[in-house]
């Protein structure tokens, strides 16, 4: 034992040992006093405790003993006015079990609905939201984008229109091959056309034959009118900006985050009751897709790495690169980068993004070269380059593999294509890997040359044999995105004074929003013609407001099927409320956002989830951004475990990505139920999706009693 | 195209549109400022700029630069005053390369050590922290428990003694079987020793015979005295409690933080560097240990689904449970739950922690029972059983299958002993899996019987082949837990007046420091024994400080070779300080009180991490908290991305819970490198922990800049 010295002063005498005790004393007060708070009283964070459910399934007893207590219960009426909306609860006729709805508590608002805005302003807001919402109905309609059924029957109530369900449509993706089916015969490649495609102003036209494109008289395929969109566009600008408007949707914002919450505390315990009483489903077993992933990151770091190891063990003396005009072996590659494959780690590797990228996306973009090599970006992550894109190929196909193992995850990734020359959609067609993922999702990057992306997907739909690679490829693509650094700002405005794309020779960069239109009104006229022929079609997913300015998500109100990120909508809350009414499916990274742009907490993920806007998660860069081999898995049990989620929110973000993403309708019926395109509660199979009834019934019934007030608001003119 | 009403007000004029571009226009001017921001400024939470390194290792250009600029760098001397602390900077006599600490800035204090409290308190302080030292290294050497010897080498300076190297002691773990050995093989088991062990005022004592028994003669085996450690006790609360010493180690632990974010901003790349440079290892693969994580408990939800579906296919007829006295067949049990496991899903199952149990662990330990029924828990969950065991016991083959799978990664499952009577020990012994984790810790739940739980181990020790079975199993036992809800308070205050165990027959429960003095004098008295016999030791390693009263934490202070959980230091800076002091490993579980205690961002694991605390991560409860197939890389993960860890941070959290771990010396040598045992750079060896050298020095040199304060403190007297 070593000696201890102690001085004299301190030595534990009596006094001490009384102080000692005090304070014990007091300690154990304060003990008390919060245990009986825990014993009497509910913390703020301990959401129920009221409405406790008995852990067993089978408590007939407590469900006896409620209905005793149900004294004086009123239950709200359906809250929805249009003919849609069921306003007579209990509908009986050959519906499945399944397709009830459980009694659940609802909150119903008794009194005058415009509460806390002037009659004018309401009816000024309801005005400009309607004619927003007719905006973007017509622009989803002519682009074969989805717009939903139950907003268009508001719409048509409003202007005393009958809906008609042959109005509705949707966008045709192709569903896997059959048993037996070769997904890479051509023989049944349509026949040429003979028509002439051309670009002008910006916009491929469709023309009879050459002739005609020399006289430019071109076919009738319907587009959007240049003008009529800018002043659409200017109306939006307005809209947003409007006082009254914001004041208003700002409350109907406040409030449906007010009800959701009342909603949860009132019937949480009701819809677990309805999971756990649905068998052989639970949210592993339910289909989630990643809705957002690109393909040059769609591996982990630790992939990545394993990867150029193991290539390096079999193919070191293999020609892979040119290095200054001399081809070199991947051996001589990497002594030119005086590494030895060997000797890497995961930090060497030093693609994952840290805290130096947060705020930096200048430094983000550098994270794709491994070791900060370009040349390694090009051997590795690319289609385009000695080797024909082959290891690139092979680390999507082993993703690809992992994902089948795993079972119901599924993965849309984006390829790049930088409208550089025609050859890239060659390059890409000829990459063959396209039958491989579930979902498929080829979305190219958007550069300046709108002809070198456009014009060869035109000629390939008017005569597909003419390269039948290519026909097959696009086959499998199911939409186009636009990425770019949104944080950068051109400080051009897109009007009609703005130069056409031909006409745009200065170096200052085009708006985001000129960018967008060009790139909808090619894929409106490509969708009209490949609809035409009986082809799939391409829906328009663009990366939107990660960042920059608020105009940017007014512009995919537009002109977009669904978006990635959505961040800044917190900052408009017109069109926040606008894509809650159209339920826009947005798709969230919020793993990625927290290494970019917004810290994990601050997250809006939440929030627009508890409102009712149409969310999914997805993992943007796998590669940049997780740590465990089911990066998926990774973005949910964090969404999770930080928002505290329950099950049937994990579920329904699910379904949600299911319903966003670009999967077939043989598929979607498969994953999701028979009558999955129908909204509210009818549309969900809870044995497929294992979504509650109860939310789904809450999710419909709000929808519906927005858009009624809206209908209100105008009625009172 | 449906048709649009449009209000005539409401059509766009070139009003609007002016209206539109002044709208658009302020937006492009709150761009353009934000824009110029992120140009020339930095936003606050990113946190390097001017430090930033090339992206190539090679970077010899920017090196020469850096050269030429250092004008005048005002390099401090390393603050440590000891021997023990490097002084002198260029030692290059024998030293291998990997152990150089690179160039790295320093933080030094110039000035008045003690500013900001006066030199009266100052010195009051020290001696205060001085004597809370002396009383903690006392108690371990006593137990067999760890001390760091920079701490004693320190007390000994202060005292004017010299260290001796041969004071220091270490717990002694058993090292995994070598090659062709059998780790069942009794034949070298010790000989009978013929002594007696008996308990007397709840301490078991060893006799020589069972007439020095009779007469209480025991053998001199040191054991704590119970009145000094009743004094020191007290000395302690007066300590924690003193205002001086508060305010003093308040000063101190915000010093500690803003000095680790200096370093962070000022090294955050070198010590990358050193990562970069560091070939074949990186966080993947370098070994981490979950220190906290209970046996019953270790398989995520879905795995204990699975489990229990393949049971039910394969073992359906086997006579599994005895139901009320009658023996009844898998069927025939899941027939009287109204059960059939087909239905089963995850939802029913009901073993994951949700928002119900936050702040109510009353609700939480309900969730240890598989659809509510404690049958459940018995047959899968449980040693004693009707089937001996044998389901939990493959579950846990099962886990340590993953495991060994996942390399890398080691867990040290804790099982539970309840002091019902003498045979549990027999059953877990003859439970048979102790040779499966390589690193093992079986450590019980304490009851009220200590006599159950200590006296079957003195037995085995003294006489190990009477039951050899137990005397294997104890070889790989390596600790003790006392495991409770904390947040129940019992009033009663430890003290010279509390009654001996054997006289405790009131209804209330005891307090948590009195059953742990208990725990600790037997452990102590044990490992004596087991010493003296060539026997591996035991740590006493509680739950502590995860809720209740702050004087948990001073009585692991005084008893505990390392604690789990930790989270209430966060109310006493004076026992924070001392656990930054004397470097007590702490095993800390952020998703687990995410769900039960403590959101996850306000979890302190962070603050303690950069303060200098020695923190670990681990799981606490898959089964109720983790989502994925790996738990410990999903907590890592999640800590990873909330609270933006650096690689080196998770590598040093990583090497932290293998030292902490009771994996034996030859295992610690091979994981962290021959010099693990040194304290300070010495000790680390980078290639294999994969931790800067720099952070190791930061490290040591923060923590002797601490301790020689104290020193100074004492001399001014």
């Amino acid at each position: 034992m070593p000696k201890v010295l102690v001085p004299e002063s301190q030595k534990t005498d009596d006094k001490m040992r009384a102080f000692a005790e005090t304070v014990f004393a007091s300690e154990t007060k304060d003990e008390n006093i919060r245990d009986e708070i825990s014993m009497f009283d509910v913390a703020d964070d301990c959401p129920i405790i009221h409405n406790e459910m008995a852990h067993h399934l089978h408590v007939d007893d407590d469900v006896e003993k409620r209905k005793r207590h149900q004294r004086c219960r009123t239950t709200a009426k359906a809250a929805a006015g249009s003919q849609a909306a069921a306003t007579s609860v209990p509908v009986e006729v050959d519906m499945p079990t399944y397709l009830e709805v459980p009694d659940f508590q609802r909150v119903a608002i008794i009194g005058d609905y415009a509460a806390g805005v002037t009659m004018d302003d309401f009816e000024l807001s309801c005005r400009g939201l309607y004619r927003a919402l007719t905006i973007r109905e017509k622009y989803m309609r002519l682009a074969y984008q989805r717009f939903p059924r139950t907003a268009s029957q508001y719409l048509r109530d409003i202007e005393g229109e009958t809906f008609k369900a042959e109005d509705q449509v949707q966008p045709v993706f192709t569903p896997p091959p059959k048993n037996g089916e070769d997904p890479f015969d051509t023989a049944d490649l349509p026949k040429n056309l003979g028509y002439i495609a051309r670009m002008k102003d910006g916009l491929i036209y469709v023309y009879n034959d050459a002739a005609a494109a020399d006289k430019h008289q071109p076919k009738d395929l319907p587009c959007p009118d240049y003008n009529t969109f800018i002043d659409d566009m200017n109306f939006l600008i307005a809209l947003i900006a409007q006082g009254p408007t914001k004041t208003y949707t700002h409350r109907r914002l406040k409030f449906l985050m007010s009800k959701f919450n009342v909603h949860e505390m009132l019937n949480e315990m009701e819809e677990m009751k309805e999971l756990k009483m649905n068998p052989h489903r639970d949210f592993y077993n339910c289909r989630k897709v990643d809705t957002h992933i690109h393909a040059a990151a769609c591996m982990n770091q630790k992939h990545l790495l394993r990867f150029i190891k193991k290539s390096y063990r079999v193919d070191a003396d293999r020609v892979v690169h040119n290095l200054k005009g001399k081809e070199v072996t991947m051996k001589e590659l990497f002594e030119s980068l005086h590494l030895h494959p060997y000797d890497l780690t995961v930090d060497s590797l030093d693609v994952h993004a840290g805290r130096q990228t947060f705020q930096r996306f200048d430094k983000f973009n550098a994270k794709y070269n491994p070791v900060g090599a370009s040349e390694l970006r090009d051997l590795y992550l690319k289609t385009e380059n000695h080797i024909g894109g082959e290891y690139f190929a092979t680390i999507i196909k082993e993703v690809a593999g992992d994902l089948e193992e795993a079972r119901y995850q599924y993965a849309e990734p984006r390829l790049s294509i930088y409208g550089c020359n025609t050859n890239e959609w060659i390059k890409l067609s000829i990459f063959g890997f396209y039958d491989i993922f579930k979902g498929r999702n080829f979305v190219p990057h958007f550069g300046k040359m709108l002809e070198n992306i456009f014009l060869p997907v035109f000629q390939a739909t008017i005569d597909p044999q003419s390269n039948p690679e290519l026909s097959i490829f696009l086959r499998h693509v199911t939409g186009f995105d636009s990425v770019d650094d949104e944080s950068k700002h051109s400080g051009h405005m897109f009007s009609t004074k703005s130069p056409k794309p031909e006409a745009w020779d200065i170096v200052k960069n085009p708006s985001y929003t000129y960018y967008i239109y060009y790139m909808y009104a090619n894929i409106a006229v490509l969708n009209q013609l490949r609809r035409q022929r009986g082809m799939n079609t391409f829906t328009f997913r663009p990366h939107c407001g990660e960042a920059g300015a608020v105009t940017h998500l007014l512009a995919a109100f537009m002109t977009a099927d669904n978006i990635s990120h959505g961040l800044n909508l917190k900052k408009s809350p017109v069109l926040q409320y606008l894509y809650f009414l159209a339920q826009i499916p947005i798709a969230m990274s919020p793993l990625s956002n927290n290494s970019l742009f917004l810290e994990y907490a601050k997250n809006p993920l939440l929030e627009f989830h508890k409102k009712g806007l149409v969310v999914s998660l997805s993992t943007d860069d796998p590669m940049q951004f997780h740590y465990t081999k089911e990066p998926l898995m990774e973005e949910y049990a964090i969404a999770a475990q930080v928002f505290k989620l329950s099950t049937c929110d994990m579920c329904e973000i699910s379904r949600s990505s299911v319903i966003q993403s670009a999967l077939s309708h043989e598929e979607k019926v498969h994953f999701l139920g028979q009558d999955y395109l129908k909204e509210g509660p009818e549309g969900n199979d809870i044995r497929k999706t294992n979504v509650a009834q109860i939310r789904m019934a809450y999710r419909y019934e709000t929808l519906c009693y927005e858009l009624n007030l809206i209908k209100e608001g105008l009625k009172t003119e």
